[in-house]
């Protein structure tokens, strides 16, 4: 598992993408067990309003309905530590594993997922992070928004 | 806090609709701390198409974008018991309390709740589970499809 790795790249892809557009900047792809990319997505909080399409469920989301074995041994890539929406959303669909580009920014639901058999990687990759800090400088507020925090 | 909660009508005739329309009948609401409904929805997996628009993470998308302090105080009703996706959803944006229909059917993220500070209340709402009662046994597939079962 690094940053080459195909999931990784797209769930970077993704985050890039995201940022281009002025948008929370976190990207995923779920990877099945046979390595196929059954979705990718970036957060759409700003471009679509939207107060749930996180990363991982954007992701989920274009991945479209898939039965229960879809998901078994599948990976979840994801540019920034999961919130706990995500983090339960990838517990609910019962992934194997959560490779996760940086959690220097925020650290999510990490020791949940472990509690709940599902392993975790942390690749701490700079450009996730740079991604990251560049948005909250710029726009903390939807930022704090985007965690349901006050800023 | 009983079945003729506005906040729990509002859920259960999300439900209803969601049965009307032949999708998953669960329904939800978001209530304010002062009593005002932010936004309500219900299962949209069948409808259109989505692995992700479960009844409580639809009422949140459907409330939009929201600072943190609006969720502050807030209740969630849901006809069913919430699932790990939904219970994280209503775990990150901090509502106060998770009001739920039935949980004869599925037992959610209910101690996961509880353990993070969260009120839940459980209705035992004869028709909420009736609803469901139906749906499984006119559409199993889809109904464990909805949250990650092998059938």
């Amino acid at each position: 598992m690094s940053a080459e790795d195909p999931g990784f790249k797209a769930a970077l892809h993704e985050a890039r993408q995201g940022s281009s557009e002025g948008g929370v900047p976190i990207g995923a792809c779920l990877v099945s067990a046979e390595g196929k990319i059954l979705g990718q997505g970036h957060n759409m909080r700003i471009q679509k309003g939207s107060a749930t399409l996180h990363a991982e469920i954007s992701c989920l989301e274009n991945a479209g309905r898939l039965p229960a074995s879809a998901y078994q041994g599948a990976t979840m890539y994801t540019s920034l530590s999961p919130c706990d929406m995500c983090t339960g959303a990838c517990v609910m669909y019962k992934v194997k594993r959560v490779v996760i580009g940086e959690n220097k920014t925020f650290v999510g639901g990490e020791e949940y997922l472990k509690s709940r058999g599902i392993e975790v990687i942390v690749l701490q990759n700079e450009e996730c992070e740079a991604l990251m800090q560049k948005f909250i400088k710029e726009k903390p507020k939807e930022w704090y928004e985007d965690i349901g925090e006050e800023q």
